[in-house]
């Protein structure tokens, strides 16, 4: 307790702490002797007086090893990983893993589900059917265990599954007491919390996705910015290899926004079709994630191997095997039409001729997560159904009555709020005004590790 | 939830929060639905961050209402109390409240326990015994209820209790809170919690003494400082007349140090006797209190009147009455031998010639904590037997061989450590050097009301 105490009055005085004293910290909170209260007074101070690179460092560990830590020295094949910090659109998790599996590279992916704004990687699989006669049966699992896990990403080189009760237990109480206490927004918390969980399955190398923008987390590019630097040093600390792309969300990903529906896009792009944005960043990422895992020599030659796996198939292939391994309908693979369907689906029509400037990013996130497509509070159902399908990007001309979109939504009534908050959500300038530029890559933030 | 994280986060991040804000998380914290975690959370970025004056009176005027505020109206005479954050050897407020009743100013006050390194008011009280024959029966009670607590003030004009259930519930809560969150050393909160508990008493004034030195709480005079001002400004912002005095706790305060043997000074002080720095403190402190009560005209007349009580016989006629009151045999008063007596009186007698130079208030205070006389954790018993007094004070020339103190001690072993720490606590020079400069009072910062 003094202990406890007197831990709590340096940071609280910006003082600094030592490894092993955030590992008895993370350790007592693990065990029950440290309870939220004084976790809670933790957090707020980290939240307030920061933790420099080594105190980052160690809190990460710390949390990594409350819990199990996946190891796959076993395998032939080198191991990668992708997170996302999330953004409205990205799917980009479900072609980018089998597609990196079809080039060499093993995928353990433990990913999360969506709360707030942003979809969840397992919501989205969740909306594959099973093979049951009305696909309503079963569907693709997410809540395997470890074991499970780990057969699969043996057998066939890659599995999507949710974070169980092994991995990283201080993180998953951390998280929820964080939600409560006001300490959401702290780089050093994100930084333990995201790369705590995605250490622990084991993957050698790790890409990371920082999504900035006005549908991100991260608003602005100087927080997105000390965010990923902070991920990489934290992991290059830990001895593994890790990239971070800056990439922009200032615009939905893709054309597809909803859980069947984003898994729809996905299909495309495993066919070597789909928008050219959400291929773009398969490709570089997964492009990266070959380089890392030593597949390739450098980062042009991984984009080009990940472009043939989704142009020849084998991607494709991949992920056949990988919903069926997760207890799914392969089928859907090549008929996306068995995915669970909205019954009302209205076209969103441009009211006048114009130029279609921006579509904002987090009015579109809100307005899907309003028919249903996302929840607010963890207890929320979701609905795989909803969501939008978009025509046009900015930069394009549109003309009077032409479809901007279409709504999926689970009643006319919903379908008529959804298509008004769409076009709510769509800047449509009566004459050609300058375009704001816009880019997808920001930057790359490399890996820094030095030898460990 | 939202609206206590929305708050929490706005905290964290150096705003400001309103008066509606503050109630509304005290009476959540009170009624159960704010719970520690995110209490613990506000405590911290409290303890960081820090509170303006306004928000601090709105904490302060939360935590006073969360319970029972009592009301005087009815009494033929004004009230006013006094509180010390607490020294070595600090007895003042025994002499000191029968002095001002007497005087004509009612003094209803609620005191609290030693914890750490100082005495309380109740525990010295409490070595009072009882009228029972072998005096161990029943002694001075404190544990009243407010209702006995009225009755002894309306009948005498002056009552010692202990913090009821009743006062500031929310206090009682966040107190224990802050022990173990690492968040104590907070001026907004020291100030919300001292003031809550003493404002509840309804006194309409109230002079504090803040201590500074090794022996206080508040080591260095800038800090003690802006706790007296704090005070002050929060006591006049809910309409109470408040005077602090800053006073130096470098030396232990008199010569008794101990539960029973501070009574003992104590009754010396109430019979026109005893050490001139404990009586000095009464005088001002008291003469303060019937400034604020309107009693008199100015300090000095005050001073005054307290000093006549003290030698007319009338401060410990009332002192008999409020020891009758409250349980205990008043024949103490007369013959302060009925008091416990420590089975072991041992002299610590000075090695060599020289100035005695200083002695150190803390390391008394631990030596007497360590014979017995307080407690490290609330459950811990205490000894009213034991501790020391002291025989001369600092800038006395000593003789070898002539005792510098006595220490009463429970057993000649525990006799033999408290005489050997009591020796190391005094420091003296075999040559007369300078002797480093000692003032009682410090500073006076004065009620600041405005017309509220």
């Amino acid at each position: 307790m003094l202990f406890t105490y007197d831990l709590l009055a340096r940071k609280r005085d910006g003082l600094r702490l030592d490894a092993e004293e955030i590992g008895a910290l993370v350790r007592g909170y693990t065990d029950g002797s440290v309870p939220d209260y004084q976790m809670a007074a933790f957090a707020m101070a980290v939240a307030i007086r920061g933790l420099d690179e080594g105190e980052t460092a160690a809190l990460l560990h710390a949390m990594l090893h409350s819990g199990a830590v996946l190891d796959w020295s076993h395998l032939d094949r080198p191991t990668a990983d992708k997170h996302s910090t999330g953004g409205v659109g990205d799917k980009v998790s479900i072609p980018l893993a089998p597609a990196v599996a079809a080039c060499g590279v093993a995928v353990p992916m433990i990913s999360g589900r969506g709360l707030g704004h942003t979809g969840g990687t397992l919501d989205k699989l969740e909306s594959i059917p099973g093979r049951g006669l009305d696909g309503a049966v079963g569907g693709f699992q997410t809540r395997l265990s470890l074991q499970e896990f780990r057969a699969i990403v043996g057998r066939i080189g890659v599995s999507l599954i949710g974070q169980t009760e092994e991995i990283a237990p201080a993180d998953r109480r951390l998280y929820a007491l964080r939600d409560v206490t006001g300490t959401v927004e702290s780089i050093p918390l994100i930084v333990a919390s995201i790369m705590s969980k995605k250490l622990a399955e084991g993957a050698g190398a790790l890409g990371l996705d920082v999504k900035v923008g006005n549908g991100a987390f991260m608003k602005n590019e100087a927080d997105a910015r000390r965010l990923a630097h902070a991920m990489v040093k934290a992991g290059a600390a830990l001895g593994r290899r890790v990239t971070a792309f800056l990439t922009s969300m200032d615009r939905p990903l893709g054309t597809h926004i909803g859980n069947a529906l984003e898994i729809a896009e996905s299909i495309a792009i495993l066919h070597g079709q789909g928008p050219a944005d959400t291929r773009a960043l398969v490709c570089r990422l997964g492009g990266e994630m070959l380089r890392l895992g030593g597949k390739v020599e450098d980062l042009p030659a991984g984009e080009a191997m990940i472009a043939r796996a989704l142009d020849d198939g084998s991607a494709a292939e991949r992920f056949r095997l990988v919903v069926a391994a997760h207890g799914g309908d392969p089928r859907v693979v090549d008929d996306p039409g068995r995915l669970p369907g909205a019954p009302e689906v209205q076209a969103v029509l441009a009211p006048h001729d114009g130029l279609l400037v921006a579509i904002d990013a987090y009015a579109v996130a809100v307005a899907a997560l309003r028919l249903g497509a996302g929840r607010l509070r963890k207890e929320d159902a979701i609905d795989p159904r909803v969501g939008f399908v978009l025509c046009c990007k900015p930069g394009d001309a549109v003309r009077r009555g032409e479809p901007l979109a279409f709504v999926h939504a689970a009643s006319p009534r919903d379908a008529q709020q959804g298509a008004a908050a769409l076009l709510a959500a769509c800047h449509i300038d009566r004459e050609r005004g300058p375009l704001t530029e816009s880019r997808l890559w920001i930057d790359v933030i490399h890996d820094e590790i030095s030898a460990v």
